[in-house]
């Protein structure tokens, strides 16, 4: 079956909680509608820096019928859906694809370390088996900082050898430009959609033959990176690059999901948004304002 | 409100599964009488050891309704209630306390890493508040090789301060004798229930004023360790640890959980005991037989 799969700049949308820890879904959906009008070409929902596996699965797919019965194209949402445990990414997907999202944005399981990439592989497999479903799209999602599980070449290669037109794509998060270069120079040739986890990585990555990117801080300046997007084949690009890449290294050095939250606050004036679930914490005070400094004087 | 809680030897039991990967609940429950009658003091339910955090928390709590509805008595399990999201974590404990289990055994959120001990500390408090019933007694769950988030001194300091006679113990699984010790020389006298998590340390843990192991491999050694338990203050539990301590440097060289399913498959004459959900995988035929062969040559 054909789909159409995004292009460009996707935002993993970060998730608004009430005071009481509960997903704000009217607050989430406010800003979903925001960074597309901004200029996302589409977004992550359930991604690392949505808090995704700080809710449960019965939040998620709750939410997921919040945003598409209020507004949000689902053909614009690849959800994430790879949990430590089979059943509920096989629940979370069916799902998310039943709601019409184009495809899924799939973790490995995280729990066990050092696992077999054959124990990976029947993962994947045996997932692929239980949606049975021919609208079924997946990019891995390879973020070895945080999940510690890596989606190495081979397991890439035997999956989309094995499931072709089904296994389609990938976040790169390792925020290593080398191995985004290889994953672009071993598997866009066929098709295969890599999209960097890092604006850092955006005009090169698109140079190599990458599809855009999927980056926490297309949250606070989707404009910017969208400019990046269209001018990619001109000269004009660079600079627009380098702009990116002057508010990436000064956000780099703050916890990315409290900072990104600090400034939503800052700019809508909601105090609420700076909520996160823990184990993650807010910015303290001080933090705060060096967060809200530094970036106003990257965008000096 | 006064609990009984359980001492000696605890074993954090496998989980059988079917052909179609769905859990055995009658063949695990099964396997709990076994060890129950082979000398296990108590059960963990959902630990590592029993592919818990591959399972959903439907899977979970349907399944702990069955053990408990045929024979198993509550008293005897602790349950592993400890998941990357805090509503999973919460649903999970007020379930096992409502069944009658003494206390849960909590890893902490698992997912993001380097987090903050504040941060943990408002996870582990918000979990107390919300499941509000002076029933709760918390075990902390200390396995830094694979959870990759470490259980501070710090942080055990807060907790018990702040809730005394709610966070009342750990399995400490750091496979580090020195920091085992520590825990119990630091926290045991205050009444803080202390066991190592790998049984080469019981003697030295019970020695030191540990209460006894959870321990992996009581899954198929549960006798030999009861007599350790039974025996450590005199000298021949000396000889008895070293028994233990071959059996346990032979297992070790393979991956745990295979090995472990490996064994009672071999001496069920139950292949189907082999099982394991991705991504884990079964022994290979070679391992297998080195396996069964290593443990056979320790027991002479």
């Amino acid at each position: 079956m054909e789909t159409t799969q995004p292009s460009g700049i996707l935002s993993p949308a970060v998730t608004a909680f009430t005071e009481k820890l509960e997903i704000d879904a009217e607050r989430t959906v406010a800003h979903f509608q925001w960074l597309l009008k901004q200029g996302c070409d589409a977004l992550v929902v359930f991604g690392t820096t949505s808090e995704a596996n700080s809710l449960s699965v019965t939040e998620r797919t709750h939410f997921l019928e919040y945003a598409v019965s209020n507004g949000i194209d689902p053909r614009k949402l690849l959800s994430g859906t790879g949990c430590c445990s089979l059943p509920d990414s096989v629940a979370l997907t069916k799902h998310a694809i039943g709601l019409g999202c184009p495809g899924v944005l799939m973790l490995p399981p995280f729990y066990y370390k050092a696992v077999s990439a054959e124990g990976l592989f029947r993962y994947f497999a045996t997932l692929i088996e239980r949606v049975s479903d021919d609208r079924l799209r997946i990019y891995l999602y390879h973020i070895p900082p945080i999940s510690q599980v890596a989606i190495s070449f081979d397991l890439i290669e035997r999956l989309t050898t094995e499931f072709p037109g089904v296994v389609i794509g990938i976040k790169d998060s390792s925020g290593d430009w080398e191995h985004t270069r290889q994953v672009i120079e071993r598997f866009a040739p066929t098709g295969f959609r890599v999209f960097p986890g890092s604006e850092m990585h955006l005009l090169p990555a698109l140079r190599a033959g990458g599809k855009g990117c999927i980056s926490a801080f297309a949250n606070i300046n989707p404009t910017l990176l969208q400019k990046v997007f269209q001018t990619w084949q001109r000269p004009e690009a660079e600079s627009l690059q380098e702009e990116v890449q002057r508010q990436g290294r000064a956000l780099r050095k703050y916890p990315v999901i409290p900072a990104l939250k600090t400034i939503l606050a800052e700019w809508r004036q909601d105090p609420g948004w700076e909520t996160v679930r823990p184990p993650l914490v807010p910015l303290s005070a001080t933090l705060r304002e060096e967060v809200l400094r530094e970036l106003a004087a990257t965008r000096q």
